[in-house]
Parts: structure tokens; sequence; C-alpha cells
């Protein structure tokens, strides 16, 4: 059962970057990006206006934080010295930065950006003005190809996600909030992967989650980021579901959907060209695959039956850590790599052992949205799914009694 | 009852940005940020990889979007015509925005940031490639001073987190999971809140909200960004809550520190300082007084107290579209404002009418933490709650059978 990760991908992941920098002019790697410094250390912090700062050197990690966050940081292995402000701005939270750079030595850096991301309304200085700045995005970049230890966290997050939408198409009926039917769904597998996991499992959250079921309902299923509408389920609603759980800071994706009552022809129709079109672009995954191949995969079997007006969006996202991470299944793929404007090249058209993909293709009538979603990663001679409900018809029409 | 912004705040913002750009030379505005679009123009969507840009001339506003929100966007009746992408990257999202510019005539534009926000990994060209960039921050200053309405919509969502908050101190319980506890009083006050707004109230979320209660619990309250933690509810255990809604986009915030059971001696002491702290820091505030002071005020009061190192952040943030916002009551804000870096001057130092702010200085001792949270309003001759929870020790205890 994998509920945390190993500390030797952080040894690794440290590793990766340190090599890097040695590699390069530059005396320390900086971060300031909430993500990217959990990645590489374990600490996990809600980026605000108070910004945060991790310096790597060869033999040192170092990191400035607002006071609140110290005793969070002060019991990382990984981090060899904690520098704490008060508060933004009054602490001087840039100043307390560069001190801590000055005394690590670090007079040209290579940062993930050029000072605190603007979060909340956050200004201040450029990390230029005090020290050579070369920017990278190493760390967003090593995120692509996931180790079995990331993968294992994904797939636990799969099953817990599987609950979670068990129960809301248990509990979903004709008359009931769409809101409610979801938050006790979640409140449910929630309640029951706290209690499976135990003391194991850290939670990340604060009243919500750990696991979690929603949907679209009804006409709101035709904008694939509609609302949860504040009206009651009807019976012959089309559900566009999703659901997730969070296990060390990895997600997973499940979505379905599934029909209130017996579908109408018409439905039907569409509901089966989505699953199609959902086959089609699984049976085109695989380690080499140009990526966007997989996005024309499906274009063409849209064109082939006439519904390329009702396909709103690309295949799919890579996910991890973020709901949506790069790389993109979309036929722009391979030149986008090949953009003066991005640090990517021709290697990094190319699907790999270790993407982890979301397959959902979507298909948006006048009407109704029909979209699943699966998970599913990239093995070195092929696929694994992640996620596992039901793709079929008859396992996504709730009877109406 | 204010559940919606009403049409005449739309056209006032409109009105002053387009003033803005009139003084300038610039032919148009461009913002990429999803919450000054919604400010803007009340189209809201969720920010992802997938860049949105409007632009506003003297007589049009136009926006380019992913084809997924087309529909969302089209029926919007302040936005005169909508350039869809199919996605990112293939769709050429910044090409379509700069034939957008073009189309308009804008050759040189005050824009919100050069080019698209890198979120989920978005990565693009700089917008000054195109046309001449001059960066503004118009919206995010406009911000600080509610409406009248705006701060009809917070009062309106302090309701709703007032009861989501009393469900909460109602189920909560020993032996009880406090994600469970949150989850259960989360789902029913937004089922009220949904019942007794109804049409009226459009839902802003998916699967969650729009009414939220959670809480810190035992020693994690220690730490004022702590989580969750998975334990069960015990006697003796202190609860530092929070709880929120969502009212057409803006927010209230509402904290209570609470016990479970009698609290200690020890505990009540501190508890009583806290509270005590906040009021130093609501007697300080009023129109015309200068924001550093509020938080020197609280300072001030701890020092006295001998409890200056128990403090670990500022008195408190505005609050509105955003959890946290600026300005900070911070002892630092004076300076913050005339300080080279930020775009602000000795006028924006003050408190104004119309801002809204958290009042939360909290004290944190190496077992428990303590804070109240307040949503009060600065108006022309004062200050006006907005939450209304009991502060004081009787109605904060959790009796335990």
């Amino acid at each position: 059962m994998a509920t945390t990760l190993p500390d030797a991908e952080y040894d690794r992941r440290l590793e990766r970057v340190r090599d890097r920098i040695a590699e390069s002019q530059a005396d320390a790697g900086v971060w300031f990006g909430a993500t990217s410094i959990e990645y590489l250390t374990g600490f996990d912090h809600i980026q605000t206006e108070r910004p945060v700062a991790l310096a790597i050197t060869p033999d040192r990690a170092e990191i400035t934080v607002p006071r609140l966050e110290v005793e969070r940081v002060e019991s990382n292995p990984r981090i060899d010295a904690v520098h704490g402000y008060h508060d933004y701005p009054g602490g001087r939270p840039i100043a307390i930065a560069v001190e801590m750079l000055s005394g690590l030595g670090a007079e040209s850096v290579l940062a993930d950006a050029d000072g605190a991301p603007g979060t909340m309304g956050y200004e201040g200085p450029a990390l230029s003005a005090f020290v050579d700045v070369t920017e990278q995005s190493w760390v967003s970049r090593m995120r692509w190809e996931k180790s079995a230890a990331e993968i294992d966290l994904i797939r636990e997050s799969a099953r817990w996600g599987n609950l979670a939408h068990r129960y809301l198409a248990e509990y979903t009926e004709v008359g009931e909030h769409p809101a409610t039917v979801s938050q006790r769904a979640s409140m449910e597998a929630s309640r029951a992967m706290l209690d499976t996991l135990g003391s194991e499992y850290v939670a990340r959250t604060r009243g919500t989650g750990p696991a979690f079921a929603g949907y679209i309902t009804g006409p709101q299923t035709r904008l694939p980021h509609g609302h949860t509408a504040n009206r009651r389920l009807q019976e012959g609603d089309v559900l566009v579901t999703g659901a997730s759980a969070n296990v060390d800071g990895y997600h997973s994706e499940l979505e379905r959907t599934m029909f209130l009552g017996e579908p109408s022809d018409e439905q039907v129709h569409y509901f089966e060209l989505m699953v199609e079109a959902q086959d089609v672009a699984i049976d085109a995954l695989g380690p080499g695959v140009p990526i966007a191949d997989v996005d024309e995969a499906v274009d063409a079997y849209a064109e082939e039956q006439g519904i390329s007006d009702l396909l709103q969006h690309h295949v799919g996202h890579n996910i991890g850590m973020d709901g949506h991470e790069p790389p993109y299944i979309d036929r722009g793929w391979g030149d986008h790599c090949e953009n003066e404007h991005t640090p990517y090249d021709a290697d990094d058209a190319v699907m790999r052992p270790g993407h982890v993909w979301t397959i959902e293709p979507g298909i948006y009538t006048d009407e109704y949205g029909y979209r699943h979603s699966d998970t599913i990663a990239i093995t070195d001679d092929g696929i694994e799914w992640l996620t596992y409900f039901p793709r079929e018809l008859e396992a996504n029409v709730i009877p109406v009694e």
C-alpha cells in the first residue's frame, strides 16, 4: 500500500538538479514555485502572497519561508537551514532570500523565475536586481516521466477515486441536489480512505477530501468546464462525473458519462461514439508514439463519423502533482516542442515510460456532453490502466425506481 | 438578498479602465488573468494551461478563448466578439489573440502581464514579441475598495459561512474524523443555501461547496497553515475553524478557536489574550488609519503581555474575489507602498471605505494555536462587522457528554 513517497525519490531528484548545477557555471539553483519545492524536498505549503525561496548548491539546501512555515520545514531532513522572515511585506522576504544566497556564496543562480510569483497580489523586486539569474524549468520537465513509486501513489489515488465514484452513482437519485450527492459521496469515500490507510496516510487537505467525486448534470454537460448547477436531478439527465483522491500530493482522474434512467436512442448513439473515440485513443498509446498522433487518430475517427464539429478539446493531459500537467495530447504538440518559445525538442514530442495520461476525448452536442476520462500509464512495452470503473453503457445507467 | 452583482457594476468597471486607456497613448488594455477578466466582464473560467486574453478598446471588448469556453462567453452582453482556438498548443492561442488585437487596430497595449501565465505548464511567447506592451495592474488595484454591491455579496457569504460554522460546532464529537465533520457541515450548509437562494443563486463550484466549514485540530493548530490530520477528535482538543461561502465569486472569512470539552486554565489564558489582541486590532480600524498602525498596535499589545514570540504572522488581509487580497495589515505596508518595486504610493497606505479586512491576530504556543478571524468592512465613518459568530469563550466550548 503506497501512501508516501520513499526518501530515495527525493535523493534522486536532488542529485539530478545538483548534476545540472554542476554542469552549469552557476553557483546554485533557486525555486519559488510551491510544487517544485515540494517535488525536490517534500516540503509542501500553500502558495500565498508570502514568498518561499529554495536554494540548492552542490552541498547545501537552504530555504527562506515566512515565520508561519518555520516549524513545518525545520524537521525536513533534506533542508540544511531555514531562514524565517516575519511576514509579507514587512519581513522583507526577498532581502532575507538574498542574504541566504549571499551566505551560500551564490552570485549567479539558475532560477525557476526571476522573483516570487504574483500570487494573491504579491509585488516585489526581481531576483536579478541582486544576483545573476538565468531561468530554468528543470523540475517542470523532470515531472513528466514518473517513477514506479510515483505511479504507485497515482494507482492508490485511483482506488479511492473509484470508491468515491461508486458512492456517487449509488447516492444519485431524482430530486437530489447534485452538490449534496457529490459532497456525501466525497465524505463517505474520504472516511473509508482515512480509516483504511490509518496513520500511514498524511492528509494534505483542510476540511475537504482527501477523496472526491462530483458531476456536471443535465444541460450543463454541454460545457466541458461547466459548474454544478443549482437544480435538482431529473429523470433523463446526462451526468458527466469526475472523481479523484489526494495521495501524498498525487492525483488520478476518473470521469464517466452516466444516465439517470434509460437513455434515449440519440444519447446511446453519442455515448457509443464517445467510447469508440476513447478506444481509438487508447489503442494509439504506447512508448515511442508521437504524442500528437493520438490526438490526430481521434480527429480522423471524428471526421470519419462526421462529428468533427462536436469535439471541443484535445484528447488529454498528463496528471500527477497537478490536475493538468504537460505534455498535452494535442495535434500541435510536435510543433510546440520545436518552437523557439519552449525549452523542448523533438525528443519531448513522443510518449515515454512513466508518462501518466488522462484519455478523455469528449463529444458535445447542443443538448448534452459525453466524456469518459481514464488515467493510463505508459510502460516499457505498453500501457497500464490505473482507473478501472466500468466504461460500458450498462454499468453507467442509474435506474430510476 | 444579494446573490449576483448588478450589471451597473460591470459598466462602471469597464468605464474606469476605458478612462485609463484614453488617458494613455495605448490602443487597448489586455488581460490574461482569470480574476481580472471576471472582474471586468463577469465571464468566469477556470485558469488552466489554455490562455484566455481579453482586449478592451474605447469602444470594443473582444476575447480569445479555447473552444471549450466559447458557449460560456458568447452570451456575455459585455463582450462584443469571441475568438475561439481549438486547444493548446495546436490551436495557436497567442497567434489568435494577436490577430484579435490586429483586428482592433491595437499596436500598443497596456497588459496585466507580458503573455499568458505559466499555469499548469503553459509555455508560449511574450506578447511583446508582437505588439508594444506596457504592464499595468489596474484591476488588482481597483479591487481594493469594494462597492456597496460587492459588500452585499460578502455579507451574504458571511451568513452561509455562519450556518456552516454552526453545523460544524454541532456535529463535532469525540471520536469523529475532523474531515468527516467538516464535509458533513459543508454539505448541510450548502444544501440549505441552495434551497434558500434557489434559482437566484448561480453556483460557481463543481461538486464542492458553495458553503464550507472545516478545521485544524489538536496539535496541528500550532501551525497556522496546518492540514486536517488523520486523527479522531479527542476530549481536550483545541480546534481552529474556518468557514466561508461563495456568492457570485465573493468570499468572507470566519474563524474561531473552539474547545472540545472544558479548556484548561492555560488554554483559557491564551484564548483571552487572543480575543484581546483581536479587540486591539478592531479598535484601531477606521477610514484614514495607516494600515501598518493596526499591525503595530497588536505588536505593542503582544510586547506589553510578553508574548511577542508567540505571534507568527501579521494581523490580516483583504478578502473578496480571492481568499487573500492586498492590501495586507502588516507593519511594513507603509514602506511597501513607497517602495520602487510596487506601483503604490502614500495614498495606498491608509484604510479606506470599501476595504474588507480579515482581522486575525494569532497566538501559537508549543502546544496549540489560538486564532479568531472576522471579516470587517471599513465604512465612511467607522466599521461594519460582516461575520457575527459569537467570539466569547462560553460560545466556543463544545460540551463532551
